[in-house]
């Protein structure tokens, strides 16, 4: 038996709506100490991987380890029908066909209850690295959005390069090129802050395509960490308050003329 | 001569807006009492009738009655013109070709006025029942244009059961089934209570595409009246203050297995 | 040496803006006395013609005349990526292949430089003529381009009449025939006002598909000037400010039967 009830639903809501372009079959990993996600993106390029610890819900029980293998899309449609300010109860058997979807609003006296149907899923065993990285950069998450969105129409692939400086985006495509200075500062309010921390310089270039497909994250916090080190992938991590986060993990363009469609 | 002048001429424009999808052509009846549509949509599904008494308008002359043949999308395109704070008048001689539609504004200086074509419409005698109904609904209309909305990403079909308890859309298909529940209660805003009048339970099953079309009036009112008895056409009725309605009438699938497309 | 900065950037996006969608490529001309384009659009229909004067500038400095060869649609581009508070610096050297753009925020720390790619045009000599007017119409720009947006529903071509009542914008086709009178008149907002300078009643048809090309302009100008003289162009004037304006010209329809596209 495993049931967990969110108050504020819209973090599953805005998790699920983070990876449903990215990935189609997910299996979602339900233990003691809160429910996970890890998985390849569906053209096998990226990797996800998502936590919520337990102590994020108000209330939690998951009497033995479950994984369940859902659709993202078909979960999405569901979350779609969550009002803005209904509490969610996900719910599952001890071998489920089904996981329950239930959104509460007290106020419009409204219940509603789905049953979301599951799939079988190998699971992938995915080695994510554990190393520290040579740069960790904070920055407001809706400012690496725009910039994300907006080099996409120079090129295909971005280079960013941190150094004490700051963080430059740099894209060359047929219509020009384009550079974005960000400096560190501190700002008045801490979220609009930029900080680096920084042991050596970095230069990495990625396809913008998967940059951007990460940035669906970004409603789910303020900032995001950027974490490079010379050729390792890339880690997007969003975290969420102190019990969870969505990480992205993006291998660097080895050769630089080798441009993803 | 037929004339009728409407200060907030929104009403009118939201009356042709709620059909439009629904229904091609049309006759806007005109008598002393006032102006009403009654038709069939035009796959002859679903039938819809308009009604806005003479007391609603500012000034309003009938001189005989009149039948005017109107395409409601041409109408519409029309409706879109007028400004949001727009008076309305419509004109029409005796044997007339065409509808005057007059917009007006003083604050703009602006006066604007269109000749819609008319045409010949057959009309079509509608018996349309005037029975008591077992289950009375009435409800937040923006409240059930979400649930009608939503339902659809699950199936083609939403059974709607109304007990003592609430009231209860089901729709089942090929991710899911979904179950959302209302319970009659009193809100501190009136139009956002739910109150339920029964005389026995009633559970009946409809097309979502066309309660999907019915929605398309909700600007029309706070909320919107369900009637409901076995085995007869649901009625979605959005009353228009106490001077006017729009009505739509849907027979309940009889084969659970028979779907629309 | 070129090199021109603008504190308030939006105006040179707007400019572009206004005319991405009309002109493929045009010279931008920079001289001692400020910056201008004049050019066809792509069908060799209508007539562009800008001017920003050094003085609207806050930094400004030009060696010697250039013909930067742009294509518009790609500086839309990179003028998409400005932020709304950014300043804008274009900057270009003596015999350029690129013009530098770019885009400083001092509040986001951000410095964003795009390199965008220049070609060589044909620099065609426009005869614009410079006539006094028969009639010139000040009308808020906003309800001009509502008027154009609205009437293309109902055909293609749009007789504009100025009298000494008003302007009226008529427009006939399949569905019926509309008519738009605005009356001049004071507003208690100077920039909501009508005002009518004739000499004679004039009374042209034009094409409606250009005049809602010349409506991107709307965001520069609060009020736009229509300069109007039978059988001659019609002007459709956006000023900026004191120090700059965005005009159209377009031929009337000498056949009313002879019906664009």
């Amino acid at each position: 038996m495993f049931e967990a009830r969110l108050a504020n639903g819209k973090t599953l809501k805005d998790i699920i709506e983070s990876i449903k372009d990215l990935v189609n079959d997910a299996n979602l990993d339900c233990s003691e100490e809160g429910i996970s996600i890890q998985c390849m993106d569906s053209s096998h390029v990226s990797l996800v991987s998502i936590s919520l610890a337990a102590n994020a819900f108000d209330h939690y029980r998951c009497d033995r380890p479950l994984s369940l293998g859902l659709n993202s899309a078909n979960m999405a449609k569901i979350f779609k029908m969550m009002g803005k300010d209904d509490s969610v109860v996900l719910k599952a058997e001890d071998e489920p066909d089904n996981l329950t979807m239930m959104f509460e609003n007290d106020k419009t006296d409204t219940i509603a209850d789905f049953e979301l149907k599951l799939m079988d899923i190998d699971n992938e065993q995915l080695g994510i690295p554990d190393t520290p990285y040579k740069c960790t950069i904070q920055m407001p998450a809706g400012e690496f959005q725009r910039i994300i969105r907006d080099l996409q129409v120079l090129g295909d692939a971005c280079t960013i390069s941190c150094t004490k400086e700051g963080i430059r985006f740099t894209v060359s495509g047929s219509i020009g090129t384009g550079n974005i200075l960000i400096r560190a500062h501190d700002a008045e309010k801490e979220e609009n802050s930029v900080k680096i921390e920084m042991e050596e310089p970095v230069e990495l270039s990625f396809a913008l395509r998967y940059l951007n497909f990460f940035t669906k994250a970004t409603p789910l916090s303020a900032q995001v960490v950027l974490c490079m080190s010379p050729e390792v992938p890339i880690v997007v991590d969003y975290p969420i308050e102190d019990t969870g986060f969505v990480k992205f993990y993006l291998a660097p363009k080895i050769d630089e003329g080798d441009e993803e469609e």
